[in-house]
């Protein structure tokens, strides 16, 4: 079950399997910056055992879907284009609070940004034209499925730890606050060749 | 052979022995930051199709390090330290010329952050009490073996792509400067439980 309140909108796939260059490299970049994400998160946070553990191991896999995606990129006989930015993921950390939930709404940011992606690499594993990058896709969706519970999971034990059992109840509140607020700003995204 | 114009003082192994506690969790960290390195010489190169794919393997390799390393801190019931920032490799970055060369400056001072990483992994395999740790360290620096003719190659690649064939003398030029200035940084630094 998913943490995502929408369904994305049909006529995405249509944008990016109209140039699928574009989206090949974008979802490249989103591996990278998962990968630094994930890094950064470690370095933020080292007295944190379980999570210093847990997301250098997410790590290694986005470095692998990394090498995939520049490997499809390659293979097109193309560089990887410069990385574009993501007004998606940019406005989804606007809404990280300050102060003491400021890492559980981190973790539940990316949570989000991880069901989306599924959702999106699960799409294109269904429709891209191409047999063997269906297949590419396949294997990367169902790789990635566990992300998003993953980092829901670090967010309960990060504000467990902090608040005790109490503190679980504010965590679901605030995933469906970000939920509600996540599908508002995927809505207004233009449909483009990229991931987001 | 090594790009190293000097070995490490031999009293440098004693610090690190007195204690290792901190020496392995200063480690943990340089392994973090050498993927937190290779991601952004990643971000900073997307046309660079060679180093790109160089950098991100090596990435997934400082990964596995950095788990062995943090799974050794545990093992001694240890959380992992804050980071205390790495003056050596500081002092490094700021050899790196801006303007044309900067890629390659970068390139040239991380094959000595690797050079004598590896060394100091080297000795640890020799003189740490304990077979397990030693077999460890022999295992990791055999691993980061490589990785100083890595970034020195590719620093090498970078400025022959640039300025053709005349610009590798240039390069092996500026890994002699930058050799001085290494053993000077590093004879003029403390030795203390940390790996640089």
């Amino acid at each position: 079950m998913t943490i995502l309140r929408s369904a994305t909108d049909p006529r995405w796939i249509e944008a990016a399997l109209s140039d699928l260059d574009a989206t090949l490299a974008d979802h490249a970049h989103c591996e990278k910056k998962a990968v630094a994400t994930a890094v950064k998160l470690v370095a933020d946070n080292p007295e944190r055992p379980g999570l210093v553990r847990a997301l250098a191991k997410l790590a290694q896999e986005e470095l692998q879907h990394f090498l995939a995606m520049i490997g499809e990129v390659q293979r097109r006989g193309k560089a990887l284009a410069p990385d574009q930015g993501d007004p998606y993921v940019q406005q989804l950390l606007k809404l990280v609070r300050n102060g003491a939930p400021r890492l559980v709404d981190q973790l539940l940011v990316f949570a989000f940004v991880e069901a989306r992606s599924c959702e999106r690499m699960r799409l294109l594993g269904e429709r891209l034209p191409d047999e063997r990058l269906r297949e590419l896709y396949r294997r990367l969706a169902q790789s990635e499925e566990g992300h998003e519970r993953l980092f829901a999971d670090l967010a309960v034990e990060v504000a467990v730890q902090a608040g005790g059992e109490p503190a679980r109840a504010g965590v679901a509140a605030r995933l469906a606050e970000l939920a509600e607020a996540e599908a508002a700003i995927v809505a207004a995204l233009p449909l483009l060749p990229r991931m987001h």
